[in-house]
């Protein structure tokens, strides 16, 4: 095998992880890699290597698979684990999808905080990937293949023989002498795959010797396409992200000037960073027709789960679902008053503008409607409806908002406003009111 | 033909554009679009349709198409223009290049502004065209296919087809009883392409039926991302962008944050709205490198043709080159005095502060090195390598900022400041001078 830059590149580049795993199949791809590994961990002082072979108990020959797999690795001094999987299949799952996801389970498994797991697709798997997808109609990240570089975890896996020809590492296992499984599965996927394998992409090659680096070079556009787009759409994104005590919010001012699919693209990278479980692009379109491109003044909401999104004024909010909360006597300015699980009121000593000067236990109730009342330093009384506007109370708050009672006069609203003649003096002691509110989902 | 809504609605969209051209070579899938556009033109008050037929002079039946053209059109009772066109390959160019050159360039000179050129490609073209981008190593655009419409001049390129499988043309051929030419060309492009169309995609189809339109979806969401990406550029780019008396520029603040493929991507949309002939991806990597990434007062410079990038603070300029300017005698102040093509000096009366206090004719001349100044209302002289810089001269014009002498005394330096001694009184009058800079290229 020809000296590999860029493969000895990618080790030397990963050659501080606290431990180096393989994927080890025991088939051509899987064994050159691991004598590659070898050979290089005999040369350079490397992390320790362990072999994982994945038992699937699918194909008769499979204990004989593994028990072949720990021969080649015990004659090499490596170690190998076998990890045996129970592949059963979902609903709406094939067998194979099944297998995958068993695999990749077992192999996380294995794999701690910064560790590498190798794995050895190389450049025709590539090829058979991208165009598979491109026949199925893949996106432009499904379209770019497999990554060289992937977390899996908390780990990584990086494919170091993703630009090598297969018949490279055939040439490599012929010099080397080397033995390795053939697996006849013949499952859709592989038999896809060897559809591409065996009547496609020789008679391409025939006429386009080239087209694997071809190929490579999309695929490698494709990524560079994809992380210019994700990181313009994070400069974007982040002089419009904020949080209050509201929630976490994504500032909307002109974006009803933008595309709808940039728009859309903007509020899938937000949901990405708030952890919101990713919408379908039907859902989020009309997340954008509905409350996005709503009037400022429509209040639009989207529920999902827990969370909620919520329109106001020009942001977009993500808060929790309000629970229902509860009324009752609030005795004792230094125990706090629990509304419900999200919501509660503290009081704390402080001396005039701002605080409350009315003798507790006080009743803690809610708007029912037609409330009015006067805050302190106005002159005449107004709606509740028109101050919590005007205090800018977000509309799903405003039947939470606690309307603090002394006997039947309404004394304080949450910790926005004390009422007339129930605010302290200059230098007088009250209570400054907290209306704590979790946002967190 | 089942009714084809996607069809239809092109037609419709352009059902008000002056003029509808056609692209007609005579082959079947011309010969549909014709006939459906006939048909389309007879149930709707629609724009008058010509067909263009391309005479390229390089196949011995070439006359006799043109002429089964026009007979086709004229049973129809629609006008066909013959176009005949020389192919000249010129140096590194093959003669199917200069072909598509000539036909391209014949049909645009047709077109006026805001009319349609209807094209016949079909969605077998596209698959062909992005299937053989992929296996050369295209970028996202290329392998995105050719769009539904493109702008070509002043018109526009429209393919109402494209979603169309040619099986579907063949079959409404027969069911029409059309009769169309079959231009049995050989050049490699339609090599290529015979190859595809006649030994890979009928296997393709036999495993992935749907192949076709999975490939019209990959297009679709390639064709999305650049136009999402492009946008977020512009997003990114419309804040950045100013002009002022130096030239247009661009703000760097924060770019290095980026990464250079963010960097270097809207650069390259900068240089297109500046309308800069798009540099090569390694000379704009080495613009980043140089004199994007170089510290602020390294005033890195960049020519090219006739125009100039140069870094100035935290801003990229571009500006013209600067050619040296005239030394001489600047008569009087009714006339500007010329200091070269793109730099004049003009005088207007004015009073007070600002205003040049001298008698014309005065000398204009440029900064030798050495010179010391003091500029009205200070209290000692400076250099005015040290004033420049303070009055953020950029560097590429320092050499070239007029210095205005009354003998052999500076009385004003370009029209940053007139010196101590030389400026007018309050209510006094005197001189303001403009210094007058052309910036386009």
């Amino acid at each position: 095998m020809p000296s590999d830059d860029a493969f000895e590149q990618r080790l030397h580049a990963r050659i501080h992880a606290p431990h180096w795993w393989l994927a080890f199949s025991g088939g051509l791809d899987s064994m050159v890699l691991l004598h590659r590994l070898v050979t290089f961990c005999r040369e350079h002082t490397s992390p320790r290597l362990t072999a994982l072979h994945v038992h699937h108990g699918l194909q008769a020959d499979a204990d004989q698979w593994a028990a072949f797999c720990q021969q080649v690795c015990a004659n090499l001094g490596v170690e190998c684990r076998v990890l045996s999987v129970t592949v059963q299949a979902g609903s709406g799952q094939s067998i194979e999808m099944a297998a995958r996801e068993a695999r990749y389970a077992a192999l996380e498994a294995c794999l701690n905080h910064g560790e590498v797991l190798w794995m050895a697709h190389h450049q025709d798997d590539q090829a058979e990937t991208m165009l598979m997808r491109l026949l199925r109609g893949a996106g432009p990240a499904g379209l770019a293949g497999m990554p060289v570089e992937r977390p899996l975890g908390e780990a990584r896996v990086v494919r170091p023989l993703l630009d090598t020809p297969r018949q490279v590492l055939e040439v490599y296992a012929r010099a080397h002498a080397l033995e390795w499984v053939d697996d006849p599965s013949n499952d859709s996927l592989q038999m896809d795959r060897n559809f591409l394998r065996h009547e496609i992409l020789p008679r391409l090659a025939e006429r386009w010797p080239a087209y694997r680096q071809g190929m490579t070079r999309s695929a490698h556009w494709l990524r560079e396409q994809a992380s210019v787009e994700h990181e313009a759409l994070h400069a974007l994104l982040t002089p419009r992200m904020g949080q209050d005590r509201y929630g976490c919010f994504l500032v909307l001012d002109g974006l009803e000037r933008w595309s709808g699919a940039l728009r859309q693209a903007l509020l899938r990278q937000w949901l990405q960073v708030l952890h919101w479980p990713m919408p379908s692009a039907a859902r989020l379109a009309s997340l954008d027709q509905d409350v996005l491109l709503s009037r400022p003044d429509a209040h639009g909401t989207w529920a999902m789960n827990d969370g909620v999104l919520s329109r106001f004024q020009q942001r977009l909010y993500r808060h929790p679902a309000i629970l229902p909360p509860a009324e009752g006597v609030w005795a004792e300015p230094a125990h706090a008053f629990v509304m419900n699980a999200d919501m509660r009121l503290h009081a704390s000593a402080g001396t005039g503008a701002g605080c409350l000067c009315a003798d507790f236990p006080l009743q803690v109730r809610y708007r029912q409607g037609g409330e009015r009342c006067r805050p302190a330093g106005r002159g005449h009384s107004q709606t509740l409806k028109h101050l919590m506007q005007e205090y800018a109370v977000p509309p799903w708050l405003r039947d939470a908002v606690p309307l603090l009672y002394a006997g039947d006069t309404l004394v304080a609203v949450g910790d926005y406003w004390v009422c007339a003649e129930y605010e302290a003096a200059e230098n007088q002691t009250g209570w400054k009111i907290h209306w704590e509110i979790a946002v967190a989902n």
